[in-house]
């Protein structure tokens, strides 16, 4: 029977994998990386300095290494629709896709472990992974692909799963922040619903995939903001204070950190002060 | 100059610890752990053997180990409220009483390395460090403490935070769910606030620190559960479905469970149909 690990790997920091992450790691013979383009190159070298610093060296031709090889899949084109009506469905097309990829790499890359056909050979094996940056838990497609890929039924297998330091714990350990209040809800939402309004019921809210700058609708409730970018990475950037004080140097960090990286991960907590509905002044002195 | 650790160690998988915070036990002195009462002895026995397997043993009286000390802080009686009101008031006072316990315990056994009545003979050490369940930024007032600390002035000190799995991470991953539906939001509450109604605006709600089942508040609604106790450990439960035909035996495994064990710690993620107010039917074939 197959086997898939998939691993929560962590937010940037090759040292926030968990123990028990990187003894799945020892346990693999494929690991399966998305090759998303030229552009995030920094990332994928920060996965290979994983995979080195935890899960050893691979197979090399010396027959020297354990004996994992790495498997590229290359992810396919994602297109955007142009108005936010039509996401979810491009987003179930495109994930359909990238299941039709995952399930070719599984069948060909991953011995089942019986009858004819199994096991062909030294290092292919029969053990699988699939590395998810921060949680696998929290805005990743890794488990409904896997899902979609068994419903499929053309290839069968277990899968685990090992949560991983989402970004969201990251970025609020390195500013040494809660993210709720004393008893307290918090939201974990996305730029693009933020920048349709403050979230109902919540005045401790989380962003993630913002990539424009959302945070700027909220200007005039002034809530606190905590921007991490980068967050556990030499690249790390951090910035805290009221959102009047501080957008446009967070606007320029990001713009310029984007412009010299090619890309650019970021996370934000807006702390708005209780009982304050949007846009109204506060009610205290 | 003290140094202070927040060490967030998983949820109850003793190998939840993050290699980082492995390496951070290994830097401390002095652990300070809070003693809350008999009834949680499988916890603090838990955190021993976390202790044990990654920090390695204790200083002894052989003068074999590596010369950490455990500091036990006997947690002052928390007053609970009677009506939810006065709940963040309670909280305050209990935090500020906590916050003098955990002073005293800083001042006394850490040296602060400098000055006279510094380094007062080996082992004394002026690392510190608070081990806290999950994440230190999820419903744990450890941060707060120490900040509370360092505002009255008394002691100075770093500290630093390392995050961990949270509960929520920990309960996602043993069900191999998602915490959000495609680009959609998901709150993170407390039983108290899911009893007083489904959270506005979201569909997905993760609910700590239940004491009441109240899920059961939500049973017209119908949601989907996926709903875990002491995830992670030996003792680990899990049940996923439909509330309406889970909800019985999640409360009958629950009492059980506390009435076998003395204490429970649990978590859940409700599931709501998607543009389902609470209450009414579905609107849709």
């Amino acid at each position: 029977m197959r086997k898939i690990y998939v691993i929560g790997i962590g937010a940037g920091d090759p040292d926030q994998l968990t123990v028990q992450a990187v003894k799945a790691l020892r346990r693999v013979d494929v690991f399966f990386l998305l090759d998303k383009g030229a552009q995030k190159s920094d990332l994928i070298g920060l996965r290979h300095e994983i995979l080195r610093r935890h899960a050893g060296e691979p197979a090399g031709e010396s027959g020297q290494g354990r004996g994992y090889r790495l498997v590229e899949v290359r992810d396919p084109e994602r297109e955007r629709a142009a108005d936010g009506a039509g996401y979810p469905g491009t987003v179930d097309d495109w994930r359909s896709r990238r299941a039709a990829l995952y399930e070719r790499a599984i069948i060909d890359e991953l011995s089942d472990g019986d009858g004819p056909g199994g096991d062909e050979g030294p290092g292919r094996g029969s053990t699988g992974a699939f590395l998810v940056w921060g949680d696998p838990s929290l805005y990743d497609s890794t488990l409904a692909i896997l899902e979609e890929i068994l419903a499929r039924g053309s290839v069968r297998f277990e899968y685990e799963v090992i949560p991983g330091i989402s970004s969201v714990s990251a970025l609020a350990a390195r500013h040494r922040v809660g993210l709720n209040r004393v008893g307290g809800p918090v939201q974990i939402t996305t730029g693009r619903r933020l920048a349709e309004g403050w979230p109902d019921g919540v005045d401790d809210v989380v962003v993630m995939l913002d990539a424009h700058e959302s945070f700027r609708h909220h200007l005039a409730a002034d809530p606190v903001i905590h921007w991490g970018a980068y967050v556990g990475t030499d690249d790390e950037i951090l910035v805290s204070g009221r959102l009047s004080e501080v957008a446009d140097r967070i606007g320029e960090l990001r713009s310029g950190a984007r412009a010299r990286k090619g890309w650019i991960m970021d996370t934000y907590l807006l702390r708005r002060d209780p009982g304050l509905s949007d846009g109204s002044p506060p009610d205290r002195p």
